[in-house]
């Protein structure tokens, strides 16, 4: 096949004619630029569609330094730091590179910046500390061997990203790019001109890229320039005194930095959400998506594209909250790192199509001498492959320098085979409905605003605490269920909308946003629940599911799944029920299975069906409740085996075992995926290694098949 | 050496001639009956002590049959039992062994049973639940997917620990006996007068072993006559209308069943007592020690000796309690099954003499074709020295059936040393205060009244999910501090008993007892503990010390240790400091620490010098805070080696690295103990092989010696 299209490539000033050659080879239809490169003008009659980045709030010094009060601002809180006397001073800048922050005393420090004892968790009055600008410290009335923090606003002197890309390419001499901020009334009708005037300036351009609106997710630097906060999800650099004072007079009450860097802590994804913290990333994407629309409506005025990157200045524009349906984009663009962020773009509703780059991005750390790029690209491709044919993003794209991987001609050969092998699988499966064995819905605090994303720090990024749980997450990500992300709020709200759902996974520790914590102890989420399960539903817990410490149990569900973690209270029973049962869900399975960090502690209540336990610590274990069953899960980090489990768990936990034999591989490296709609299957080997397996179709009819490495097939049903 | 004395043997009358050749032999002193043998009229002239075993509760049948209503009693909580419908029934008697317990509707149940919602907390209005006695089930008006539990009040028809001794030695066609309640006036006059009946009709007796007094321990058996629940400091069983009527006349305020069965669990060693639960304990100890107080008159009154054992019906005689001194006891015999439990017998202040009944006991489970014997008694005996030699007790002996033993001759051979080498080192440091580098306390919610026991499920027993922390325990219980048990409560009451002590030990997983929980978010608390390690005082954490969740961070002291435990929410902040650090306390290490079940995501602030983390998990840390020393550890099982570990620990954080070498062995097998005042030392290999070590004295000069397996060496200082 030597198809073309669907596929952007960057470009730089100094790969003229490696770009036409790439472009030729990989079929690329769309060049763009990157942050540190430029786009030729040779090539703006070359028939490519010209992406370009745009930056609303940087790549304008000028501006920034006339409009002082204007630069972005962002909320930081400091360690916690003890007293040892009456008197305390806390350096604001301690720790944080200088270069990038600056505290905020322009605007009245008493109103936006809060001092709290954390001994106490009461805010200390504002008449009882004083802040020295010159040494950025404040200095208060302190109570011995209490611990204080001082939560302030500071200016972002240095755009994160914009410094990130500078210390990582070891940019020398580059001028820091300062950050304004589009929401404040000056420096928003500045930029709407600005933005006219690019386009006016670059009419070669066919798709503003837009990296990205108006606020950075979290992401700060320490005194050696090391990354030292990163939250992909973070609110914490979308304020100013103006914006605040904005959200004070909606929702009518008082404004505190504490709704932000809750308790001490930058609220992140895995903080519980307030109330307070949910109003105001509502609020901030009601406000933020108004702007963005003007600027796309500009863009469309000129007979542009308008395309948003969902990374960096992303906060405020979330794709799975409902505002942003109403922008109008037409395009969302994002990194894929695994089969999660994949989804992560291409379930977004609302743009005309979305555009995945794929990694290695074309950067020295990848591409020097010695690198294995292919390698990379490799897994890259065959993870999101999975989750492509569940849900395809309609474009493919690389990023980077372009002249990097001109000089690996082994990794440009592999991708022009991806790139063939994208357009074929997307002629295939575009616009129709996979089939899906199940409906699956994953329960937590953020629901379907954070759709795909709910167990992420950073975009792809591994964490020891996290992987096994995003296993769960990167399973569903490529599996033929139909997955959808709920609330507590939701089910709260229509308790009717589990009438839609087969099974409910739950998943994480205890006490995070992730599993629920106190949610649990709500009867109108309990009630719902277990009658859910004991009507015929099935739930799925990983971790500490439903675990809040509270009134004998510590598992709320431990009732549904019939297992419990031992807090030591119930150490007094004793405990007999520890043998371990052969059953559907571990049919597949070969060695040890891989719980990753796992639980200890977790025991079976009588009755309980125990299917793992490792030194009477409970791994895997089913449960009967009702005409519903349960499956609880210590942990399940992301591996074909694995994968191959929780789809056997979501079966059987739906009472549906009998329909297993059904567009299906009884070798779990490979998989099929079914699209009746249009009549094809394919049959496809996720391993670096050939494979043979046996396919059952959708009438559980069988043949058995050999697939190369990697290998898709594709067949008529 | 052939001494004699301070041994008690057990006796039978089957084994006359044994009794007296074991006697001669081993140079014991005493004899005494067991629960299941009887005393021999022979021995009574034998020139031996005898000790009769003394039931106040049980071996009355008759009584307990005419007076059913003074049967004793125990609140027995049901499991958490869900309703799926508006009415719910709950059997009491399910999973409980039938002819133990039988439920109390005799009194009022609708005062002294509580039906509790568990969803919700919320207790369920009487009249909204029925009991039906034929079914022994409780009917009540449910919601939906709730769960319940109902607290009632049991008839105790079969006392728990004449079960497990009939149930152990397969006793047949014993009759159950049944158990009476010594509290109330009828059985209170007609025990009084059995307690006189008994001295008068067993003139030979000379001392009377009590087993114990009026409440047994919590203990239940389920259905299969399988341990069920089981709590050596459970109060559970202490119990009856009449005692509660009392309590709250006393108190004031109205009891709940809810203050026994604390939060749907059984309260016990780790659930952090709650205010009414330390009042019923103390009510308790000052009404059940005035009715043993009288008992004991009555037992001197016909010159005999009064003996306490310590153990199955102790409760409400806790001996770290106030009211225990003036009871008047002679003596306290309690079971020794390893250094910690040993000292909590020889540290009991207010009795003549104290006895520890050695291991094993001579029951057919140890003494049986196969069995090993002198293994276990080796170990026992080891294990206990090393406290012995902090504290003596006064005697040593034996229970069980004395046939069993004769029949195993290196049994009695190596008993025989062990008596001899009892009554040596008792001689050399009897009524001496040994040498003490440090005063260490450990701080938990229980104190002083938990001494020695306040890591313990059942007596000595080994649980998982304890070992690690009362590891730190038992290398106390036999180590040259001088050893405290303080409560939080102790420290608001007088924050001056902190210039007692040179290190303070917090050990424990979070929110329990043992670790404190929200004590730590209590000012009164934090402020004079940080103040002591400021000022210089030491600070070793273990486990989860002073953590609950709060205010920016897990433990409370993360500011002294220096670490926190991730509990996600800090996830987003990278960490640096990973790098391990030779040290002090490490010095004696060779390979691996043994952390036991150490702890998962520990991480050091910056600053904090790390000793050990594996896999980026912090094992042990060091850090300082003011003119003060933290250090953290994971856990500490009890070895050889970490026992060496805790002692480098302890004198580094007093800042007391110095002192190491005197009266010290570079050998952790081997231990040093001083006793200045009466000029005396000994070198003691604790190990089954032989060791070389050097040994320090006090004055820092030192020498080599070798040691056979065990030996103990006494040196004149």
């Amino acid at each position: 096949m030597n198809s073309k299209g669907r596929v952007t490539i960057p470009t730089d000033i100094d790969v003229i004619e490696q770009t036409k050659e790439i472009a030729a080879l990989w079929g690329a239809d769309a060049v763009r630029d990157c942050d540190g490169t430029d786009f030729p003008q040779e090539l703006k009659d070359s028939g490519l569609k010209v992406y370009s980045t745009y930056y609303t709030t940087r790549k304008d010094n000028e501006w920034a330094k006339q409009n002082p009060d204007e630069i972005q601002q962002m909320y930081i809180i400091t360690p916690l730091v003890t007293a040892v006397s009456d008197r305390l001073q806390i350096i604001l800048m301690k720790g944080l590179y200088p270069d990038m922050l600056k505290p905020n005393s322009h605007d009245d420090i008493k109103r936006w910046w809060e001092v709290i004892d954390r001994t106490t968790g009461k805010t200390v009055p504002t008449d009882q500390w004083s802040y020295d600008e010159e040494t950025t410290t404040v200095e208060l009335v302190s109570i011995a061997f209490h611990e204080y923090t001082v939560s302030f606003l500071a200016y972002i002197l240095w755009d994160p990203v914009h410094m990130y890309n500078a210390v990582i390419n070891v940019w020398k001499d580059v001028e820091h790019q300062m950050t304004f901020d589009v929401r404040q009334p000056k420096t928003h009708a500045y930029t709407m001109k600005r933005l006219r005037r690019f386009i006016e300036e670059h009419p070669y351009v066919d798709v503003l890229r837009f990296t990205t609106f108006f606020h950075q997710f979290t992401l700060i630097f320490d005194e050696k320039a090391r990354e030292k906060y990163v939250d992909w999800f973070g609110y914490s650099a979308s304020v100013s005194p103006y914006i605040l004072d904005q959200f004070e007079k909606e929702q009518g009450y008082k404004f505190r930095p504490e709704f932000i860097t809750d308790q001490g802590f930058y609220n992140n994804q895995y903080r519980i959400p307030s109330r307070e913290y949910m109003d105001f990333i509502r609020f901030q994407n009601r406000e933020v998506t108004k702007i963005v629309r003007e600027m796309v409506d500009i863009t469309h005025s000129y007979g542009k594209e308008a395309m948003m990157f969902l990374g960096d200045h992303w906060i405020g524009t979330e794709p799975y909250m409902d505002e942003f349906k109403t922008i109008g984009l037409d395009a969302v663009v994002g990194s894929v790192g695994n089969g999660a962020t994949l989804r992560l773009i291409s379930d977004i509703e609302g743009v005309k199509y979305t555009e995945g780059r794929f990694l290695p991005y074309f950067f020295p750390d990848t591409f020097h001498e010695g690198g294995d790029p292919v390698k990379e690209a490799k897994i890259n491709w065959v993870t999101a492959r999975r989750a492509i044919l569940r849900k395809p993003i309609d474009r493919i794209g690389y990023g980077g320098y372009l002249k990097l991987a001109a000089e690996f001609p082994e990794f440009v050969e592999y991708v022009e085979s991806v790139c063939n092998e994208f357009r074929e699988l997307y002629a295939n499966i575009k616009d129709t409905k996979p089939y899906c064995v199940k409906r699956v819905a994953v329960l937590n605090c953020w629901g379907k605003m954070r759709s795909w994303g709910n167990h992420m720090v950073h975009h792809a990024i591994y964490y020891p605490q996290n992987y096994s749980y995003f296993g769960v997450i990167e399973a569903l990500s490529g599996a033929p269920f139909d997955v959808s992300f709920i609330s507590f709020d939701d089910i709260r709200n229509d308790p009717d909308i589990l009438k839609k759902i087969d099974v409910i996974i739950n998943v994480g520790d205890a006490d995070t946003a992730q599993s629920g914590g106190q949610w649990w102890c709500e009867p109108d989420i309990i009630e719902p629940i277990s009658r859910f399960v004991y009507e015929g539903g099935g739930i799925i817990g990983v971790g500490e599911p439903t675990a809040h410490q509270s009134e004998g149990h510590f598992f709320q569900l431990s009732n549904v799944f019939g297992v419990d973690e031992e807090r030591n209270f119930t150490l007094g029973y004793d405990k007999y029920n520890w043998e371990e049962h052969d059953h559907f869900i571990t049919e597949d399975v070969s060695g040890d299975i891989d719980f990753g960090e796992g639980k200890k502690n977790i025991y079976a209540f009588e009755g309980t069906e125990i299917l793992v336990q490792r030194d009477k610590n409970v791994q895997l274990a089913v449960n009967v409740f009702g005409s519903g069953r349960a499956v609880y899960i210590s942990g399940l980090p992301y591996s074909f085996e694995n994968s191959r489990m929780l789809y056997r768990a979501i079966l059987w936990s739906a009472g549906a075992e009998g329909e297993i034999h059904k567009w299906f591989s009884d070798n779990y490296n490979v998989e099929v995926h079914a699209y009746p709609e249009n009549g094809k299957y394919c049959v496809v080997n996720n391993t670096y290694e050939s494979q043979h397996t046996r396919v059952y179709k959708g009438d559980g009819s069988s043949f058995d098949v050999d697939l190369e490495a990697n290998q898709i097939i594709w067949h008529e049903i």
